[in-house]
């Protein structure tokens, strides 16, 4: 807060000068007048270090099971890999969404590319993550591979590149935090307020509050659709051995 | 990135049905059409851990030196204690700044409330961070202290209370990750574009991209004023011993 | 739209050329992807003068009667005076509200100051559109009379001054037309989202989409408290005869 | 303005009850605290209707010549037919744009579709007014017509269908008023800040200021490009012949 000058009985004392014609006049201005003690601040206890889950966040994964998601394929339980606490991607088997819906959301992942390298671009430890099943976040080794702007890591897949590169190297655990604001869509259907999200990809803040221009499209041009307020985060498996760890969302 | 469904010579073909007139015919499709390969994304070095500054960060604080700031009251060496690599308000020898100015930023700053516990409110282990010199993320020690919901810490000073209270006890470590997008003004001297700010206290979202409604006024409302494009980060001495350490800015 | 450059069985062919390694390949891009052809828009029959109510307007006040208004002091029919299509404030009879709540809103209204000149600064000609009963857009005689910049005509009154004085003189119409998105809460009470609104005054662009501070305080500085979605347009009695004519309301 | 509910010497006193420990004490508040006298508001004369150019608006077009506009085909004077203060695309001579460039801005400009109706959809009285050069507002005969929704009169070109569909028939005058905000790139070429626009068409909001996704193309997807500040504002020749009149603009 600013620095009090002067303390009197209870309150503050300032003189202030107006200008103009009321310049003559002193005014003695008390600064409870901009004090607000409502609304009460909710409590919350941080995690222990800052990518632990805090007290009010819902765990998705704490390396345990895959019991909070379903195979978006088949609806039934996901038969990604479970190993060492760590979730990787099984090839062919599908992607994998959470059974529960979030729509505005502070989301915490991490993820690792395999450290068998093979391919390059776009082939090159691919997954990705999308927010309320439609928007995504790329997931892909681009630590030492070069492929588009708008699709390395950390891009908004196709929409934005990420405003810097800030990959670590396959084998080693990147994190994403993710803060996301949900579209609004009018009763005529129309979008009046469109997806935004920051993104901050191993400490570096790499999307800053971006407007997300609509749902990811690998073809063409991403179009906002009217949906629901909630929708299930989706993780994608893209044939690769992309691994996951430690996931949890706090409801914003 | 979305799944490739089907690949051929060289790129990739996708059958799209068009709606209207337009339904009867099939479209090939290249993904490519939406592949940007321009702006190349710089690469940064992240730090071993998120906390520690990557590659392009500016330190201005690693514990060895107060050599990147100046006193606010003498314009010469601050006159804060330094001891073990942490450095500490000294009461009454004013507010120090950054040597250098900074706009739009990424501003990663650790303190700790004094754990000898004295005061109520704002009286307990006030300080704050001003940012361009103008914009305060408020420093209190509000663990279990109960002051005005715009004036805790991690509030933005006098204008907006944070989302939740992610305090740690007094002597623990608190982090602040900050992304700040600094005002625009027209040749009129008019506000075209308020300030901006996402604050991340302790791993959680406090502030989401709000929009500052002014410089901090401990008196009366904010209202902007026109100033350049670049200012000192003001760490401020409210008479509390407040600890501060790895304190390091990345220029956005 | 762009430019058709090729013409081809049924669609467009484009070429274009891929950086880096896809640079080698020519790709027939039809210009199709990118057209949308949902959701349908909703067609409006706009006013034959753009200040006259389109085909989807709520139309508030034409001139007929006072019927879609209460006093916010009675709850009754308000006092106003009605007189050759125009109203007019009864100083002392208190604000009028409309019966029905608008929130996300197009807000056309038209307004003149008393011809008979009399008092200074605020006292001028005085008068208040509340939006959500809240959030006010200034109306004030400040043709020719100097009072404070955050409180003049156009003005969202105590937070910003309108970008230029677009005022006309007393006894003319003044044509105010506001784009107003309301604020949005979360279930914590917590803001998410501010009110924004741009003013266009005379034709001139005065408040460009600005983020509004919480609700309109004399008094202190704002600050939002949680509210419904949709609340009451309020025009005030401030002790000077404003007349007010032509309002409709289209809700967005 | 809020109501005075107590006048005393000089200043208005209110009596106001704080929260918690505060709650015992009354405090007098002076409403000046809150009234900034600066910046000063600079005056701009209206025009006598609100279509017409306001005392600080630079006319590009009042139906004498076409003087403020040059060929983009050939850099000479615009081949485009000028009669009864109106001028109407030569098809074939390509689009024109002014000589000034302009970032920030508020646009006025007026057209009008062809009365001999020809052709369907795209293929219907079409141009368009570019933006910066870039971003196009489309201008179509979709009065009667349907094309795709990103492509009709008044979308932000395939990229945002207009929120209503507000036309006017052929041969009757439309207007468009257009509040735009130029994109910011930061010294990496990175985009920092989109380009935003409000447009509306016949009085009725049909844009409201949403972010352009980036300069408009007729295929592939819209990719922000680093350019200047200010660009000149170009109007298309898509060989219909749609006429213009009466533009203006004011530097925002």
């Amino acid at each position: 807060m600013r620095k009090i000058l002067t303390t009197s009985v209870g309150f503050v004392a300032v003189m202030l000068a107006f200008p103009v014609f009321a310049q003559q006049q002193e005014i003695k201005l008390p600064p409870q007048a901009t004090e607000f003690w409502e609304p009460i601040v909710r409590k919350v206890q941080p995690g222990n270090e800052n990518h632990q889950a805090p007290s009010d966040a819902i765990v998705i994964f704490d390396g345990s099971s895959l019991s909070n998601f379903v195979s978006s394929k088949t609806g039934q339980n996901p038969e990604w890999t479970l190993q060492n606490g760590v979730m990787t991607v099984a090839p062919g088997k599908g992607d994998i969404e959470t059974k529960l819906g979030f729509g505005d959301m502070q989301l915490h992942i991490e993820w690792s590319a395999p450290t068998v390298i093979k391919g390059e671009g776009q082939g090159r430890g691919n997954s990705g993550i999308f927010l309320m099943s439609h928007y995504e976040v790329q997931v892909l080794d681009s630590y030492e591979s070069r492929t588009y702007s708008n699709g390395q890591a950390a891009s908004i897949y196709k929409q934005y590149p990420p405003l810097v590169n800030a990959m670590k190297a396959p084998g080693e655990w990147n994190t994403y935090d993710i803060y996301f604001t949900a579209p609004r869509f009018n009763s005529d259907g129309m979008l009046v307020s469109p997806a935004r999200v920051t993104v901050v990809h191993n400490g570096i803040l790499v999307q800053n509050n971006i407007e997300i221009k609509g749902p990811t499209e690998y073809i063409g041009i991403p179009n906002y659709k009217a949906h629901p307020n909630e929708l299930p985060i989706k993780l994608q498996d893209h044939g690769d051995l992309v691994s996951f760890r430690n996931i949890w969302v706090r409801k914003l």
